[in-house]
């Protein structure tokens, strides 16, 4: 009998059997466990524990509260290999691309730890005639986070250590494609001492997520997935009054200018197009390469360096990257690949079809590289989401730029030059919340926040960093005046006849 | 023939007579002028001049755009007659509160011309081996602003000083109430250098709303006024993508606490609870006594001090309030009055009735002290907006407080007592934004943020200062390597050569 | 034979015997050890090592430099007792103390952890046309720290985890009393991944100091220590053009008023007057009671309590507080206490004289109360740092107010009410760096920052906390324009000809 | 009889004639006024007026001090020809430059009108259980500030105006080369409403100057000037414990590299180089080229775009610069370009006996260019402070660099290229505090900060901007803790038995 993977509350792992779903290890293709699916009742439950720890949580120093994320760290380094393992037999990523993913949610927590930094307040004295008036950034009391199965550790993690160190309880709900890992993240706060009912976790689908949307003790939700759930997530959450974050999907595009070192661009590029079989928001999709004659050489280099990318199960570390998530989605990313080459574009090197020996009913797609793509493509236009690397040929920079700012998304995006004046101008004027100069994946450090522009994210603030913090709080100003001096000047007249 | 307020569009004041609607003088209940109320294409027109001037608006150093905000604030001040009269006339608050709320909106200039400080971004270096990291706020590009009658000045100067130091270009859809003060802050803008497109102001009703909350040029919705609305604007804002800030509605508590300076309280009650008629979101509308000694002595008091209390038209500086914005606004007031005394409260002073010689048919409503006022009552759970104030008596402070987390507004509140611990606990607990201990309308000054809990406010950031300059900017994070040092090094090895 | 303790220079204990000193248990009074004297060659070839491992340690990313005081943390709470008992071995502290010192130095490095954040510099974008500017805030190269022997722990992690963090390489001086936990800290951090060199410690005394001060690779000094010593460390490292903060002695008062609750000010007062004998720079020393009458209960009451105070040695947990730090010191203070008497004081419990059993040899002073001390007399006017608490009467807390206000020293004080307006105006007009309401030692938590006024501190910035950060960096400001767009319009041009 | 220059005291123009010295026009060579030497009498008189203007500054709410700074910059922009009349007439340099020099003290005024904003303290809930903590910055007291005759408003302006919105009380003490600009200021801010007492001027010199550093009112000394001086004041002042910035001379290097834009480089030295007579501790003083060829080609470029250089009386727009400042300083500069020459170094253009027509009497210098300059010659070495620029010749960037961290002086750079790498290389590693890309005076603007590293500043913290405010204030820390919930609680069970 498979396992049954269950929910997180209040300091209990508890089952809600009613439903459930298979959970498959795509290395192989086979269901390796089920995943209970929570009820409203469940999810109301893990709503309900958070919301009673939220008054002796709020009221913890926040030192104290900090110091339980200096012993998760300690915790989530100690148990790195078991959470990787987790991740790559639920996802299917390599070992070490988990490992790389695990170490970005470390430095969340890592950053978490300066809460007593960047929760201070404003001060002002005498804003009037003895007047004084500060702000103090209170928690919000529970709040939710929705998360995608790309990353089963990294996004939970950018988001509840910052909202626990602000003082607030938390209710997720990760991907149930992959929950293993955000249990067993919650048991490590557990163990580094954080009181039962601060973290819940529960799984689930669209039940699960409409009952957090609504429910009036969710305060904020915090979502990473596609835009058109993104968009949904953050139109209910919003119209039940809430504060809302929803990070969407992404078209990530390199320019690649002709004074740019190919080698260092090619060698790079295919980590960020290929690594986590592009299942990743940040994935570099689409280069655009400036000049035919950069872009026939770039695409000779890429498609030979090509040759060496090793597909495979996620337990081999010498595999450069697995399958992707479902079936259905190997299917989804072979029918964009094959839609580019009905609509014109050059199949440069197609990944369709490829199985690795023993691992033959795995979801496999192998890399692929397209080229002459134009933006009427369909697979131009959309996110595929898979080990697919697109070349759109421009003859300007200026025309390059243009073709970025009018696509719908707008997260990620790079420029390869050596040139001051030409990286500044494109990161002055792209309309990418995400940039890099010669970064393919410009994710920003934990200490900066993450955060696209246009269908990439709505809301106003970004996931972590400074922003999480803001995100996770809500200012309260005191204004403060003092009545008339009668103790301090009482005690000047009333003294001597007492002596 | 009454004169028509018509908008103010790309630097032009333009007329738009498909529509309009009566201005009254609320002083002598007479219709004063018609305002046109802008079609669709009206606002797309408005829009389209805004986006057209942004390119050239953002690229300005925020020098630039600071200098003509000290320009402007020196117009404010030379001109601040004229503008308190032309609120005075529209809106019907007495000319030295009109002037107060002129000063108010002022210091939001002042704080604008501290952009250079404030829009600084975050700079890393070494985020890696040769990497660094950097956050850049940028403009949004064309945002609006939907305000209320009550601060006819003020709130637009809440909003469009940050918002165009920031970078943004605005369109103000102001309260068809009282429109000409926000045209007149317009052509002082433009006198004070702003480019022809940044601001724009169009006069409208819901018509004009909806296609600021649509369109798709417009990104960002600030809007102040009664929860209803703030709660359509908030869903409908989001539900096209945008970030939107919401302020509602209001019932501000003023805790009394025996250890209180009575003296001192109803000092400052007076103004609190009926300056501007109570049609302040910010205004003192609920008083709980705690303990029913205190309480007898606090009505006493009060009703005492109300007799001095002078009703009359906005010109007489010598008048304390005016009247309330319209006669259907009259009418609404006085059925709570009626509605309290049906439900069983005291009417201890009854303002309806008043009406001041020689303005007979203005809208006014006199100063009304209600006792024994209970959470059950239809006058407690609402707000009224007018120039009434309710006693609800309670035995203990912990009671008091009880009752003001329970109601769904938490815009402001204040605490009067001497006691710091009463005080600290106060405001460390109560679930309001903006806490005043001795302090009735504790109105964050303009270096802080505006911003109440619950229902009186929809969305993550504040009005003005620091959320005002988060609110109206999109972080950009830009990650930059660069690559082998060619040029330097080559200088090092080719140099010799040509010596 | 006696062991001697050395050096620890470039990740290396070493000795360096021409010199040396005895170092007392002051719990017995016996010579326990000798601490060897760094002779200027010593001293020199630790600036040495330090200048050599810079170029590195400035250049590894703050997060790595970060993640070595994350593991320092580790080992400094997993090595707790052993830190602890050489504390109370050297200094004669009870250990209770000691670990209470040691946790206190411990949140220094938890804020080090925040660097990343605290570093951050400050981004301008176009503050002219096409120009950028930021500000970088750079380790200085080499820093120095001298420490005193009253908290062997504390104050050296106040300084070396700041400096580490911000990128310098460091040499402390600590104090030749009690020099072994500091080389025992040295050696977790070698454990923690600390790059030799990098962290260095000489023992020694005058003559090491000047050497520190005078030379040219020394970049800054911290001091900790007494006003004399401050003031010449000052004064000679600025001399040599260095930067340099000296933070010295202090008179530390705490006024009580009429309205303090007596019990809680008798409870919080023993332990901030006795604790650490008194030898502590933050210690309550002087009580200034607000009217005779208030005096006299006062009195009465800390005199009973003072009853079950016991003084012992360091290793007994039940005692309160040990022996002072040497026969000569224990000399002094009782020779302050005889010159009170002698000026008119009234002795009213006199710790002359006592001797723990089994400890007869100790350096004890018993815990000492004096109540009609006045400003005149020298007991008053001078640092005690002994178990010594005085009582000044006055009759108003404007009198109180301004013999604080007099005194050279400015470290610390604390006022004793609960009325809101009297701590106000209090806090305000002061002229003391660190204010307590109610909190007789009122040390700002680790990340705030640490420092007195006039004669309690030399220089501009305090120790630890954002002040730390900015003291151990130095500023530099890059303004930044790329030249004409030749690559990328050359790009535009260029391209066609190519293809 | 030629007019005498006072003092401005307490609000009034005052004179003090027991010694006075001459003020020169340096463009006529001719006496053109006397300045009084202050006594120490004097001088005590302005600090003992200072003094007494503080209690009511410091407690003047901050908006208040800003709104004087507000009509200041006014009155400065409305006195723009009267205030630039005077630089030139004492200084002699050309209107334009005068206009420049105002406009960048104008922006640190604008700059200090962001106070409010700077000048908030941390606030930190739950340092403790029921405990917080905040600090605030309060002013010092009285200031003073010590400034060069090369700017004789800018560098005042750099000062005075933080300093008064920080709440400090100030005298001046202007180069008695130049002294009208600062009286004619200060007349300004007592226009602009000052309060009497605030803001003082003292003319003099060593014998006024060491009055400020020993008294004990003086909080602080601001100075900028030459470096054997910087470092007496720095050492002076601070042994009288005070707080101390001293800023000092100057070595500017720019790097050219091979792939910079030549047009570009040698249209903007010019001005860095020659404007102002090279008397600018920002003047680009040293090219550094690296390859033969380049600087060949430099050489060439310079020498002839130097001919169209037109040297004359301030008066003149149409000059390009103006005389030095005295007799003896043009003797000076003389003889550092006759040293070059005798050294080795090749003088291209040598501007020594340049007279102009009618003004032949006048101290004047034309542009001169060195070419060929060796680190050993003492025309490198030291900082000559006239339009003289000089070329060193080295092979690689990595020697250019060696050669500018070798120099004593840290003040600016900058280099001259368009790659990214070398930029960033260069500004990460080069030991400078002021670093220009491509930007050949690097000057901070205002709401940056001012400082050289090395001997170019003796001090923590810069001139100006965030440092400013952190010079001019001292941090005091204040942590609260209230008593037991008397009265909160009293109140609860008290009322009934008043009921």
């Amino acid at each position: 009998m498979t396992p049954i993977i269950g929910h997180f509350i209040n300091g209990q792992l508890v089952l809600d059997t009613a439903r459930s779903q298979a959970v498959y290890n795509p290395s192989t293709g086979q269901v390796s466990k089920q995943v209970a699916l929570a009820s409203k009742a469940t999810v109301e439950e893990a709503i309900a524990a958070a919301q009673a720890a939220f008054a002796d949580w709020r009221n913890a120093p926040v030192l104290k509260r900090v110091r339980i994320m200096f012993k998760f760290k300690e915790l989530l380094e100690a148990n790195r290999d078991q959470i990787c393992a987790l991740i790559g037999e639920e996802h299917g990523k390599i070992v070490h691309d988990a490992a790389g993913e695990l170490q970005r949610g470390i430095e969340n927590v890592e950053y978490a730890c300066a809460a007593p930094e960047f929760l201070k307040g404003e001060f002002s004295k005498n804003v009037g005639p003895g007047v004084d008036s500060w702000s103090e950034f209170q928690p919000l009391g529970v709040v939710a986070g929705i998360t995608p199965f790309n990353f089963p550790a990294m996004v939970p993690l950018w988001m509840f250590p910052m909202a626990l160190v602000c003082g607030n309880c938390f209710v997720l709900k990760p991907s149930e494609r992959n929950p293993s890992a955000s249990l067993y993240l919650a048991q490590l706060l557990q163990q580094a001492g954080l009181p039962d009912g601060v973290f819940n976790v529960v799984n689930g689908d669209k039940e699960a997520v409409d009952v957090l949307l609504a429910h009036e003790q969710i305060q904020a939700v915090s979502f990473v997935g596609s835009t058109p759930v993104a968009r949904y997530i953050y139109a209910t959450a919003t119209a039940h009054g809430k504060r809302c974050q929803a990070l969407g999907g992404a078209k990530n595009h390199a320019i690649v200018m002709p004074d740019a070192d190919l080698d260092n661009v090619v060698n790079s590029l295919l980590g960020a197009a290929f690594g986590s079989s592009g299942e990743r928001c940040m994935a570099l999709s689409v280069v655009v390469a400036v000049g035919d004659a950069l872009a026939d050489r770039l695409v000779a280099q890429i498609s030979t360096a090509m040759t060496g990318l090793k597909v495979g199960a996620y337990s081999d570390g010498g595999n450069d990257f697995g399958p992707v998530i479902t079936a259905a989605h190997k299917e989804k990313v072979e029918g964009y690949i094959a839609s580019a080459a009905e609509q014109g574009a050059t199949l440069v090197v197609d990944g369709r079809g490829v199985q690795p020996a023993g691992y033959e009913t795995g979801f496999f797609v192998g890399a692929t590289l397209i080229d002459h793509v134009t933006p009427d493509m369909l697979s131009y236009q959309e996110e595929i989401f898979g080990p697919v690397l697109q070349i759109v040929r421009v003859d300007t920079m200026q025309e390059a730029m243009a073709l970025i700012n009018r696509h719908i998304y707008g997260n990620g995006t790079c420029i390869y030059t050596r040139d001051g004046e030409a990286a500044r101008y494109f990161s002055d004027h792209i309309q990418v919340g995400m940039v890099g100069i010669n970064i393919p994946l410009p994710v920003p450090v934990a200490y900066h926040s993450f955060g696209g522009w246009k269908q990439s994210l709505f809301g106003d603030l970004g996931a972590y960093g400074p922003d999480g913090a803001r995100f996770y709080t809500r200012r309260k100003t005191i204004t403060q005046r003092w009545p008339t001096a009668e103790v301090r000047e009482g005690a000047s007249f009333s003294m001597p006849t007492l002596g």
